[in-house]
Parts: C-alpha cells; structure tokens; sequence
C-alpha cells in the first residue's frame, strides 16, 4: 500500500489526536497491519461535538439547493479518489475488487439521489389556511415544516465499508436532513474512513461548508461508542451492526437525561417462502438462486436469506439435492473479521446437534476461513427452539420443512421481526396464500416476489428495516430517500409573518397543500 | 346524578372486572363520590391486550372507507350522549359547562376530521418503476406502503377528559391508523371513561367492527400502567400527562425485550417572547391576553404561558402593572385534583424564595383551591437556578427581565424543550430578531406570533409535540390529522403481484407517484 494515512481523528476541520493506538488486521492473511491509529477518548468526542454543533447551526440555513451541491461535491470527491479508496477498502475488507468498486460506484450514487430530492422534492407542505369569522374561535392559520435534529453520530459497519460506512447512507441521509455528523469509524476499515473523511473534507472546502459539519473518530473501545450516544450534543445516531451492540447503545440512548432517536439496523434471517406450484416446477432455478444470494459478500449482507420454508411435496428431495450440489461447490473464505469467523464457526457449531446438514462448501484452509453450509430441520423442531430463528452471520441457511399447512402458519406467527421476505410462487398459486402472506408481510419492512432479498436498491420507495429486532425503529429505513426523514422533526409556524418562515413554507412556495 | 354507572371494564366487547376497587372525588366539594370502579389487573390487561390482538387482524383489514365510517359513528354516538357526558365530565372534572360541551364538539370534531383524511388521503405513496435493462443489475419495481403497528396503549389525561381521553386524540389518530386500542382510563373521570366507551361500543356494532378492538381498564394503580406497556401484545404507547409519570413508562416501553415507541406529551412552561417595540405600544393588550390564556382551565393547559420574556426598557413597568391588575381580579379555585392542587401549592411555595411576586388572585376558600399567582425574576437569576425553568401546572406565570440582548440570546439558548413558543412583536421589528426566533423554533413544537399558545387547534398543519422534555418524541405531534403517522410504519413491496397490494398501491391508484 503507497497511500501514506495519518492514523489521526479529523474534527473542527482538522486531523488530529494522540497517535500510536490500535491496529488492524488483513482480512485475508489474518496478519496485523503496519499503520496504527489514534484511540479516540471523551476528550475527543467533546471536541468534536462542540465543533459539530457549532457549524450545525450555520449548515441548517443552508438552503436545500446548497446541501444538494454538497453533498454532490462529495461524491465526485470520493470518484476522484477512487485509486487510493478502492485498494484501501480491498485491503481491509478483504472483498474483491469488483464488488469494492461496485459499492463506491452505490455510494457516490445515493449521495445523488439524496441531492436529486432535495433539488425536487415531493412531499406536500401542509398549511391550513386562517378563518378568522369562525364561531366560537377564529381558526389561525398554520403552516407545518419540518428541522433537523442536530449533531448526529453514524457508526460505520463492517461489512460495507463504503456503502454503510464513513460517507455511507447515514452520513448521506444526515447531511441532506441538514444535520452535522460525527462518525464514529469501524476499527476493521480506519484507512478507508480517513480518506473517505479526506474526500468529505475537500467538498466542504469547495462548497464553503461550516467547518466542523464532519468529524470522524476512530476507535476500538466500546467506551468511544457510549461516550458519544451519551453526549448531551448528539442528538440522534444511525448504527448499522449487531444486535448485541446495537441493543446496548439504543437502551443507552433511551436512558439519557434528554433520550434521543436511535437508528439501528441490526440484521435478520431474511424467511424465503416456497409455494408448491412453484417448488415442484422450478427447483432447481431456486436453488441456484438462493445459493447465489447466501453466497454474496460471503453471508456477510444484513440481507442475506438464511430461513428457507417449504412444505413437504413434489420438488422438496429435488430442491434440496440442487441447493446440496450448489452449495458443495462453494468454497469457504475469509471473513470481514478474526472475530466474525469465530462468532460464526461457534454459531454453527452450537446449532449443528439441532439440525440436519444438508451440504458444506469445501474445506477451510485456513482458521480465518468459513465454510459454507446449509441444513435443515421440521418446523415443529424449530418452533420449540426459537433461538435456531436468530440470524448467523455468514454463509449459512437453514431449510425448515412444514408438515401441513397449519404449521406453515404456524411458523409464520413465530418468527421475530425481518428486515426482508420473499415469496417464491406462480402468479396462479399467490390468491390462496393471500392471508399468509399479509400475516408475514406485518413481520418484515420489505416484502418481495419471486426475487431476492440482497442487493438493496436505493431508491425513493426502499424500506430498509422492519420489526425489532431486524431493526430498533420499524419506523424507519436506512436505505433510500426516506432515510433522510430520520433526522427531522415536524415543527408547526403559527400565524407567523412570511418574513420568519423558511422559503418552503412561504405563501408562493409550490409545495404548499392549503387546506 | 341519574346515570347508572356499572364501574366495571370493557373488553373482549363486554364489561366485566371485580367490583368495588376505587373511588374518586368530587373536585369543585373535594368530597368523595358514592361510586366505586374495578381495579385492573395483570390478567385484566392480558385479557384485554389478546382481545385487541385478535381484533388487530381483522380491523386492519378494513378499507379507509370503513375506518372513516366507523370514526364518524363514534362522533355521533358520542354526540347522541352529551346529555350523560357532559354533566359526568363536569362533575368528574370540575370544569364548566361551556368548556366541557366545547371540548366534546372538539372531540367528535377531530374524529370526523381523522375520518376526512381518510376518504382523501393527500400524501403521496412512493413507486419506483422497474427497469430490467439497468446495467450491472436490473432495477426491481418497489412500493413503499405502509402498516399499522398493532395494539396501541392509550392513557387519558385528566386536564381533557374528553379531547385528550378515552375517545380522544390519541385513539381516534390510532383507530384511523388502523390499529386496535386499550384505554388506561384516568382514574380522576372513571364515569366519563365508562360513558365514552359506552359510545364507542354501539359504533363498533353499528359497524360490524372487529369486537375486542376497543377496551377500556380502569385502575388507580401504577402497576396497571406498568402491565400495560410492558404486554408484549401492546406495540406502542399514547400518553399524555406529567414528565415524571411520562418518563417512568417511556423508560420501561424503551427496555421491553421488544421495545416500542412511547409517544408521551408532557406540557412545558410555554415561552412568551416579548419583543420592545410591541411591549411599549400594546402593553395593556399584552397584559390581559397573558393572564386571559394562563387563566383557561385554571391554568391547567399543557400549552399553558408560564414563561414570559422580556427586556427593560419603555412600557415594561406599565406591563407588569396591568398584569399585576388583571391578576388580582382572578379568583382561587379547585383544580383537577386534590393531588394537583398539593403539586401546584408545594411547587408554588418552593420557588417563591427565588422571585418577586407580582401579584396574586383571590385568596382560596378551601385548601383544595388554588390562588393565580404572577412573580418576576431576573435573567441572570433565573439562568443559575434552571430548575426555575420548569413547569408549575397550574395558575401561574413568571416573568423573566433581560437586561441587555446579549442576556436575552442566553436565556433562549438556556430553555428547555417546550411545547409552543409565541412572539409578540411589530411587524417592522421582528426582522432584527430573526436569528433568535430561529434559535427559539429548535426548542419547540409550534411557534407563533402575536397569539396565544391555548387553544391547539385541531387541523392537518398541527404540531403539538416538542422537544424532550415537552415529549418524549420530537419527531411527533399528539394533536392534528399527522398523529395517526404515529400508529404505522413503512413496508416496501417489491415485484409484488397486484393482487397481493393494498389497493392504494396498486398500479390503477391515483396516489401512486412513481418514478
């Protein structure tokens, strides 16, 4: 690697910090790298949350126009720097080139469409207009807008070191609500978010942004994470990781003084529902299909669909055969982490005594690699152990097999709530399965046919979310437009004269729905 | 009082509990009333919270139309009844007549405004067409609809035993959502909770509605307020009533094993920004609207003016002396409870130390009246004792004297969360405190000009929430048609079959804006 990297923090515009602190590891060596960098401390995040307070209340008047340009300008800087981000990203994720190159090409995208929005937006501003002669009390006239939130902190995930990460949706979704942002780095991938953070730094200069709208903090110790949810400035965080993190910093984020909105995406087992028609006809196309999509970033997707359900019937032995060759054919990697592999490898080895293996991909050559594997086991077994219901995170998935059609309803009832589920079916057979499929879309924030579930298309109609525990806010999405909504609130101006109101709202916006 | 009260629960579409729990008391006598009410239990709410449950699935399947039709059956049931209502409200209450029948049009009114909504619905509903062409990957068609979250707790307010109760806000917004409801019924009105269920159980038969999707608990214990949130069948939270009460269930709703949103509204001091131009011209007019607005309800509105700004300068003696008039002319009298009254008087005295009285009201007949009281206080004081800054419900406001703009800009930036904001200025002076006024919107719900904060008008461009501690969720509003977003969530349907869509998403609908 010739990209030299500081190792520092960079906040009130500045790369700075104590240097020397931890390192990082070669995904796919398993060897420590050279660089080290700076651990941030409380010390750091109250800078940088005074800092990003500061230039919050100068980024919020920035007009839509100008947020749109920015974060525009952060996207050609992140292009532009593709050379150094892209090795980087590689090197400490340990995912391929393409598929690296693919993700930058997401991210600089959804920073446009986020610039798209704000240049063309389509929500309705609601007014109700004044009546003044109503009895027994005039009606006043109102006008609902809506305001940032403020300072909010983005921890960036492993397992997208671009996407969702430094310059990820959250800091997207944030900067175009018209809020500051602390991201707290992912300590696997320090050097993609220093010249991410470098590439952000650049726009802000070009755009003549607040300094300080944009700190980054790299870190390893869960004291970083809690000292910054906890600071009385930060007042939302988008977190995209475990269910065991995310969980222990929303409940910190709840238990504040002043509580605040805590955004976690969390993962799920992403349930695909075969339907017998479609089963019995296209078996070995779904097993190809779901193969493929376990097998993507190796099982490392939030998405990934680990739940397979079918009832017994023609195709069942022929659909498992195909998903079995498939899945011997695959070869086990290394994982985004030391640590993810072994959670992994211990995940499996506690269910292993519950179920049947279907198929293993080939042998591991190493420790830091996984080996895909795929399983099964009734639906009355599994409703007795709810915990084989909860996501591994890796190349796994597990067939459960239904007896009738009860406990095919059944099993829907029991499963805890999903990011996603796909329905594989015939058009012909869909209408019967209608009342089944309603019930599991109440468990899940996107529901699709016949597809699957990964690659997340970012878009203004995604919902990425769902139910707890795929997600802490089934409210919200972290993909897509939407997302932006997470970091606003609603405001009402009362009688207010136009001079006080922002341009959105004024009497000659065209966004204003009178009433 | 001629109504016959049965005192009992209403769940599973009938009235049932053990009899001979608890009493309450006359306000205006502060003696106890003959009647006694069930005291609900832990089974009582599991009881309840399967029903509702069960009736989910069914009542979110009902079109807009049928919710709309059902919400109006209430208004008139509710109507059909004042003749009961009214006079139990009163004597539960304490309130006047006028006020009682102007908040049961109020109530009726903002079920029917619910049910407009729901017959024309103006929100966009998002689409992204498909483009299977795209390259690397094809874009798959997505819907963003979205889903009611399921049983909603509601806790009735004793200020609003209509408006902000049983069939109040907080259900109408849930029913129109299309969840299902357990009312916590305020154990001061336990009659005018029975009567209002009453009417809302002949609408749920006049509609063939789901039986079980409305309930009523009765209950003085805190503990049934605990088993209410903490059902795992309840899948969010309305409430309205004190920060400490508040706080307690927002804290256990966030520590469920599955949390769930508490949308608590709270009340907050209500700022009365004073500006000099206006305060030297209508000084007079400023006094007698100030004590009119902190008088309504016997100053027991959450959007009560308990906080009023101002600067030295020319017409501030002339003020404070036509408030310290008006004042005087104000009667004691008993407030919604003995327990208020205690809270009101203990809270009164506590802080007297601190400030000047300005002037009182009429001394109290009884100890269970409480005495208008207006004091002054320095900015500077008042900055180093923040405690000051917090809310004394009842029939008390506070003035607070800037000496300079500089002192003025830190008592904003020093103000809690709050419910509403007003400004009083001319028109041709308000332009220089532009940047403050921006400054004073981030700390509240709704802010207005040159009119009081009472009175929230029930409308589609309401916001009647606020930053913490006015609510518990700034991103909400208790009050208006946008308190039913509250109750839903997103779902993304993608590549779905058009028999499997809601019909609002199906490619005919008129909602739809695609892209």
């Amino acid at each position: 690697m010739t990209t030299n990297l500081c190792g520092l923090h960079f906040f009130g515009h500045q790369w700075q910090g104590k240097e020397a602190g931890f390192a990082r590891v070669n995904p796919q060596t398993n060897e420590q790298l050279p660089e080290r960098f700076a651990e941030a401390d409380a010390d750091d995040v109250d800078a940088a949350a005074r800092a990003a307070s500061e230039a919050f209340w100068a980024y919020q008047q920035k007009s839509d126009a100008e947020r749109a340009a920015f974060l525009d300008a952060i996207a050609s800087e992140l292009e532009k720097d593709a050379g150094q981000i892209v090795p980087m990203a590689m090197l400490e994720s340990g995912l391929p080139e393409a598929r690296i190159r693919g993700e930058l090409g997401r991210t600089a995208g959804q920073l446009r469409l986020f610039a798209t929005v704000l240049n063309a937006p389509y929500d309705p501003l609601l007014m109700d207009d004044a009546n003044p002669e109503r009895t027994p009390l005039p009606k006043p006239e109102l006008r609902l807008g809506q305001l940032p939130l403020g300072v909010v902190a983005v921890f960036g995930a492993s397992n997208f070191p671009l996407a969702f990460s430094t310059g990820g949706g959250d800091t997207a979704s944030a900067l175009a609500a018209g809020c500051t942002v602390i991201v707290k780095g992912h300590p696997a991938h320090p050097g993609t978010s220093e010249l991410v953070s470098r590439a952000i730094a650049r726009a802000i200069d070009q755009c003549a942004m607040p300094k300080g709208l944009f700190s980054l903090l790299q870190g390893k110790a869960p004291a970083l994470s809690v000292a910054l949810v906890e600071h009385p400035l930060v007042k939302a965080v988008g977190f995209t990781g475990s269910l065991k993190v995310g969980r222990i910093l929303a409940d910190r984020c709840a238990l504040r003084p002043e509580p605040i909105p805590f955004y976690g995406e969390l993962g799920s087992v992403n349930p695909q529902l075969i339907l017998p028609g479609k089963l019995a006809r296209d078996f070995g196309e779904l097993a190809s299909l779901q193969v493929n999509s376990m097998m993507m970033g190796h099982g490392q997707f939030c998405t990934s669909p680990g739940l397979i359900i079918t009832q017994k019937g023609p195709g069942l032995d022929a659909y498992i055969a195909a998903l079995a060759e498939n899945v011997s054919a695959q070869r086990a990697a290394p994982m985004l982490s030391g640590g993810i592999c072994a959670a992994f490898n211990h995940a499996v080895e506690a269910m292993l005594p519950e179920m049947e293996i279907i198929a293993q991909g080939q042998a591991a050559s190493a420790a830091h690699q996984s080996r895909p594997l795929l399983a099964k086991i009734s639906a009355a077994n599994i409703m007795q152990k709810p915990a084989l219901l909860e996501e591994i995170f890796g190349p796994f998935a597990l067939v459960v097999v239904c007896d009738s059609q009860e406990e095919l309803v059944e099993l829907i009832n029991a499963l805890p709530g999903q990011l996603t589920a796909s329905i594989h079916g015939l058009l012909e057979e869909v209408e019967a399965y209608a009342a089944l499929i309603s019930r599991l879309s109440f468990k899940v924030g996107r529901i699709m046919f016949n597809q699957m579930p990964t690659g997340v298309e970012v878009a203004r109609a995604m919902n990425h979310g769902g139910p707890y525990p795929a997600s802490t806010d089934s409210r919200s999405t972290s993909v897509g437009t939407e997302a932006m909504k997470r970091f606003v609130r609603p405001i009402c101006y009362q009688n207010m004269p136009e001079v006080l109101l922002p341009s959105a709202l004024r009497s000659d916006s065209s966004r204003l729905k009178r009433f």
